[in-house]
């Protein structure tokens, strides 16, 4: 089945939002075997909406549309999409009483005319209701096209998607398709593509590979389809298999697996350890990310954000003497950093960065750029420097990316 | 001028990465008054990439694209530029000498021939050279149209567009496009609505107004486009002027002036106060949000994120027997954090976050998505108490906005 995704919203082509829409509809396509042949972005603007959905059911059995199901004036896809397939609005009473039971007992605000005005829906789409709001999904069918109208809240988005879309099209989808994606770092894309140039000569028309460097890594992946899916991981996987040895310095794992940060923590609970981080130039951004995912607390204990050179002595109890000789920014710090915060935690791992991020030099002496990261336990500690460039959240994500690659790669 | 975003890249279409160059692109296009009527994400595919461009063509001045310019197989973009203009490659000798430059200062690798084959562009194309890596960026002209293809890693794409793209668009550029964007926090769209109902229809046809919620707070923008950039900017405020009385309750800022952790070091820098975090249930999302922003040394001093609550005691300094008396997820302990975050950093004002965002309930007794937030200072504590649903990341972001509205209103 070929699908396509029209995201509808003036906030989008200004630049405003972060079109996270596409790319949750894309993965969940891509999942169940739907091959995505486009997204397109356009205005919140009836004429547009119409032509953008008559050009992507020309090319494909399946159209997804998010956006523009509001309860205010600035919101036109039902409109447009009445226009499109001559239908009317109409009340949908399952609707309204859900409407009216979200005031109740959530919003707990009195209900007005514009929340009702949520349950006048297209008389010819069957109604998916949305249990996290009032905009509901809409599903069309014609000459054998499906065209589901969905609201452009992504969390609503995800709800009605994960729960009550694509169950259904899973059904009718036959096609599977299988993306490996292997994690790497230390090693840039051609260098990467020179090592292997025999081995990518070698795959079958029928395999996709390739390169996505960002921050410090590359991922290699490789992509095939068709009808069993059995076959097609054996397939990808006898490549993968000869693969592996030419890449074994730099490789640490799957992404489909898990995201890095899962890795991570299944590292930790394996081998039941904890951890501890100091961070200085990265913020707060380390333990954000590993907190992200469900089950953290298990193996993470804390972390301190040791932002203002006093901090680092106050509150992470770091020689002041240390930071006089050496500066706030050198290895003898980051050392002391990870030594205190694992003693304070009393966890096995202890974690510290320390940088100058910049656009000000701030306490340091090194240049914009340089960063130490410091990996510490009770009978090894590794310091290392590095240089990240000179753009500030470029040096604090390539410092995060670094602190992920070290903990994987000392604890595999 | 009329224009139109082509992003190249398989990654888009199976949903592996968020497309934040369509963000950035429309961004900047919006800025010098030219409007993106269309954002179309499509495969790393000749023909796809030809089809798109002669679509885009039609109906925009300008088609603006990016991706495809790695020095690997997978990428197809030049050849697709070389086929649709009838061009073919030749060695640009600056941009040769230029890839060689960054392998000896920079990458310090040796350089291979796939790096240099980067210097193979097409005839026909204005070369723009890229700072920042070896993917050039190239510009064609064609029937009085502008047709330019950019490099898609976001750092590379950025800094040609903002200093190689802009400034030679903008001379050409007769319309401006102002947005003006009003930050609300704690009150629903709807209801919004019907409050400033009157005032709505009263708005010109040339002024589009629209509502954009998310997590807790309503964004309200205003745009208008014309030749006098002062006379639009006149009529926009005519309107807010009129808007801001309505809305005072609810109103903290606009977001065209500062992203919301810029405006609040400026509030914290303006009064020369101080703040420290303690971090529960947030795990360092504040603390990181806070020290993207480059000057934030300047009065964040730092945080604990006290995740385990063994560290709320021995690091924050939480009395235990309020702990096992009030629970880990307790108005006493959130207030308890705060004064003890505020007095170990020695700030002005303390904040802490402490709550339950699932799936599992930790050590809390309080129910999922349950969570507490003080905000204190020497003279005064303020503790308010949330539900904010059930959805992991939306309870931390959820929780991370609301203290940022909480910080703004309180200082304001």
């Amino acid at each position: 089945m070929l699908a396509e995704i029209i995201c509808i919203g003036d906030e989008i082509l200004i630049g405003q939002v972060i079109n996270t829409n596409a790319t949750l509809l894309s993965k969940e396509l891509s999942k169940i075997g739907i091959e995505v042949l486009q997204v397109t972005s356009i205005s919140d603007n009836i004429e547009k909406i119409k032509n953008s959905l008559k050009s992507a059911m020309e090319k494909s059995d399946l159209v997804v549309i998010t956006g523009g199901l509001g309860p205010t004036n600035d919101d036109k896809t039902k409109i447009a999409l009445c226009e499109f397939f001559n239908d009317k609005l109409i009340t949908n009473p399952d609707v309204l009483e859900h409407i009216i039971k979200i005031f109740k007992d959530y919003v707990k605000k009195p209900i007005n005319e514009l929340n009702k005005n949520q349950a006048l829906l297209p008389s010819k789409a069957k109604i998916l209701i949305n249990d996290y709001g009032t905009a509901s999904g809409m599903w069309f069918r014609k000459n054998k096209k499906n065209v589901i109208s969905l609201p452009g809240v992504p969390f609503e988005m995800k709800h009605l998607m994960e729960k009550k879309v694509i169950p259904k099209l899973k059904k009718h989808s036959k096609f599977h398709i299988v993306n490996k994606t292997l994690l790497t770092y230390g090693l840039g894309e051609s260098h990467i593509a020179k090592r292997i140039e025999s081995w990518e000569k070698e795959l079958p028309k029928n395999i996709n590979f390739a390169y996505l460097p960002n921050l410090g890594r590359v991922r290699l992946r490789l992509s095939s389809k068709g009808i069993n899916e059995k076959q097609i991981h054996a397939k990808i996987d006898k490549y993968i298999a000869k693969l592996l040895p030419l890449i074994k310095d730099i490789f640490v794992g799957y992404e489909e697996d898990a995201p890095v940060e899962k890795q991570i923590q299944n590292l930790f609970k394996k081998n039941n350890f904890t951890l501890a981080i100091a961070e200085s130039c990265t913020g707060g951004e380390i333990a954000s990310r590993l907190t992200k995912i469900p089950g953290s607390s298990d193996y993470f204990l804390g972390s301190i954000t040791a932002y203002n050179s006093s901090v680092k002595k106050e509150i992470l109890g770091v020689d002041e003497q240390l930071i006089k000789t050496h500066s706030v920014v050198s290895k003898e710090v980051s050392k002391e950093m990870a030594l205190k915060v694992r003693e304070k935690f009393s966890s096995t791992y202890g974690v510290s960065t320390t940088g100058t991020a910049g656009p000000s030099l701030g306490d340091s002496k090194e240049k914009i750029g340089t960063v130490y990261i410091t990996i510490s336990k009770e009978d090894k500690i590794i310091t290392e420097k590095f240089n990240f460039g000179n753009h500030r959240e470029r040096i604090i994500s390539k410092t995060v990316n670094k602190v992920f690659e070290m903990l994987i790669k000392i604890i595999h």
